[in-house]
């Protein structure tokens, strides 16, 4: 983690968000996808835990702010094209809001496939 | 693998794509990130090979139609709230275009952690 000052290779795009990937550094486990922007990714090299940016409540977002279940970022990896990140994190509890450790819990077809280790209603309830 | 049948739980927004990270199934290693349309999930589902959607070149995409690295894709995982996808894949070769097995083969701070598994000049050239 260093001053925050952001990668000059990343490509943002338009809207200035690109999509991170949040991977379990021991497990190897994806724990979810979502957003981030400019200051999203300063934050989190800054701090060193994982911030993204919710396009639902159109800002910053500091995972784990509210539930406590943090992601410690050990790494960052940047993609090919630069418009694309992966965070290797440290998963304190779960990642998913659902109560699963990973938001990928389902799939397609509709079969649980993941593994609910917290009960939402106790820590948003 | 059905019949190519959509999930009626996703949901696509408003520009008909949504983000799809590709897992490979064995060493669980992230490959790459890319976009899918309704018709790319059908694609997959029905042919057992992974397609995205293409923004560069606007259009469907099968993964490896150019260079024969396809995916074989075990599972297709959805997130909690429907809007990002998780195919589980068997790769041929490599990933990403520049040679290496994942397109995340670099940290942010410019360190390449990736593998380099055959030569783009050769595939491409």
């Amino acid at each position: 983690m260093d001053d925050g000052s952001l990668d000059t290779e990343l490509d943002f795009g338009d809207d200035e968000l690109i999509p991170a990937v949040a991977q379990d550094v021991e497990t190897d486990e994806i724990l979810m996808l979502a957003y981030v922007s400019p200051q999203a990714v300063a934050a989190t090299k800054e701090t060193g835990l994982a911030h993204y940016y919710s396009r639902s409540r159109d800002e910053l977002w500091k995972k784990g702010g509210t539930s406590g279940h943090i992601q410690r970022v050990q790494e960052i990896r940047v993609d090919c094209d630069g418009d694309g990140l992966l965070y290797r994190v440290e998963q304190e509890s779960g990642a998913c809001h659902t109560g699963y450790r990973s938001c990928f819990s389902r799939t397609i077809d509709g079969e649980t496939v993941g593994e609910k280790v917290y009960d939402p209603d106790e820590v948003y309830g």
